[in-house]
């Protein structure tokens, strides 16, 4: 890296930290410089100084006080948004290693935090749509059959659910890599893609986007493009479903078969298929040393409300739930 | 690859080649054989006529009359769509690679063939959407202003223009790659993506997606997500349009200079900028070696009359047209 990225990078990385600790109020050049150490940043705290002072003057950062301790400002956050697409192609994969490596979910004890995407829709429309999902999450076609209902006013991660509205918590496919990764697996994502189901059976993916190439997540993009056709898989049992190619490392296949067993048992049942080692994996190419795990896509239940015509808004990779707080979908049935 | 792949890579090649010469009609054994061997498959004409037999019986092809001749069913093209995803992540690329081989536009003579994308929309919105398209491209966001517009019954490409219809036949970003391409200049495709305008400089791509990696048409995924905000760009000179970066070889970069001006004086001025050597372009990466450049999105037009909410459907990539047949779109004005 040239020094002048590296300065860019410096500087994004400021800024990063400012961002994540806004709600903790001013971070001072200390901490700042601690948490730099922890990204590979080794600069002492009067270099950062001397940064926060240009990013003052840029106005990307102020000092609310007449303390030394910084916050980021809306121009800032834009900044550490659009900067660096370099860096965010590839930016869904940042994400999702965050999550797994955040997750405190324990497959012994069933207890802690998975990861979850929340969405929500028009409380007339919840009945049909927890149906729907139902039929999608007992099919197979979800990582779990466990979900969150929360009611207008009633908190759900961040956000209180608006009025008019119900939120409802799924349970998201990088659950399954963080199960992965808890048991010491290192799991890489590879692509999002749409998979053609025959007769109840995967045969191919038809379409995929590598989660390496792009600053888009590949399944909102196809779910976005309404490519899909769930209903179609569940009606006649062919069609076109979201799915993720992962990777494992080929001596961790074995690990792996026993933990999507147990894990199976715990409720959490989305791997799909396990590939032979360096076995491209229904037409995806799986590299050298590695195994392809075929996982079903978190968003399945709720694409498949929105081709029922029914508006509900979800934001994947939304945020980590305690699973004390889930419920088999049946129970909202 | 493993005998059985080779076998569904050969089946998927047969198909290619009479979905390619569909308009031809019928194709014997010994013509897909020869062209099979173009493609480095050197199997002997019995071998082609046994896997043409097996794929009558599959209902992918058929013989149309007595004759040998052999044509692809619909079935067969859908088998071709989404047979080896492999292969078609990097399928964009494949295809532009194709066209950019093909097209025969000679900036001397400047005569021959251009590569364009196809747009319909109903006749009583072609005066607003042509003049929306105009200042579009003499805004400088479109790889050119020359155009080819077709009343109901005309034909445009392989098609005839529908009934109550016109249909407008625009520049595609490729044609730039083509003239690079004509010159001896190895041009590749990189990333499709949004780059954003400022005081009408372009600033940073703020989302992205590899051609490399990618099944889908990345300009089409930004496209059809309605993430663009060209009319803001004509309005305020700030907004979000589409943008390609291509790279080209350091050695490249003074005869790609005078190129793109030799092209801008004969109307295809779509290159926005050329980077310095292995310097990443407005936060996307070029390689060691390589030059980046630049192109704005041959869709940006069409899309722009999208913003409008007026109905367009557009076909990117979609044929080779005679430059004589284009029009600079002022006379349609």
């Amino acid at each position: 890296m040239r020094s002048k990225e590296k300065v860019q990078r410096l500087i994004y990385e400021i800024l990063s930290i400012l961002k994540e600790r806004k709600h903790e109020g001013p971070q001072g050049a200390r901490v700042i410089a601690k948490e730099l150490k922890n990204r590979g940043f080794d600069i002492g705290e009067r270099a950062v100084r001397y940064h926060l002072k240009h990013l003052d003057d840029k106005g990307f950062t102020k000092k609310p006080g007449s303390f030394k301790g910084r916050i980021i400002t809306e121009r800032g956050e834009e900044e550490v948004r659009n900067d660096l697409v370099g860096e965010r192609v590839g930016f869904v994969i940042g994400r999702i290693e965050e999550l797994i490596y955040k997750m405190s979910y324990d497959l012994e004890s069933r207890k802690g935090e998975i990861v979850a995407n929340i969405s929500f829709l028009d409380s007339e429309d919840f009945e049909e749509a927890i149906i729907t999902m139902q039929k999608v999450m007992e099919a197979g076609y979800s990582p779990s059959p466990l979900v969150k209902v929360s009611g207008e006013g009633e908190k759900i991660g961040h956000d209180e659910v608006p009025e008019g509205k119900v939120g409802v918590a799924t349970v998201c496919s990088v659950t399954i890599d963080g199960l992965l990764a808890g048991e010491g697996i290192p799991v890489s994502p590879k692509f999002g893609g749409l998979i053609e189901i025959e007769d109840g059976e995967p045969r191919r993916f038809v379409d995929a986007i590598s989660y390496r190439g792009s600053s888009l997540d590949p399944l909102e993009v196809f779910a976005s493009k309404k490519m899909t056709s769930i209903l179609n898989v569940l009606d006649t049992g062919s069609g076109l479903i979201l799915a993720n190619l992962r990777s494992i490392p080929i001596s961790a296949r074995t690990p792996a078969l026993d933990l999507i067993k147990r894990a199976g048992e715990a409720n959490f049942d989305g791997v799909m298929d396990v590939g032979a080692p360096a076995e491209s994996l229904y037409g995806l190419p799986v590299e050298v040393n590695q195994v392809g795990l075929v996982v079903v896509g978190g968003m399945n239940p709720t694409v498949a409300v929105e081709e029922k015509d029914i508006e509900i808004e979800t934001k994947p990779l939304e945020l980590l739930l305690d699973i004390s707080e889930m419920r088999h979908v049946r129970e909202y049935v």
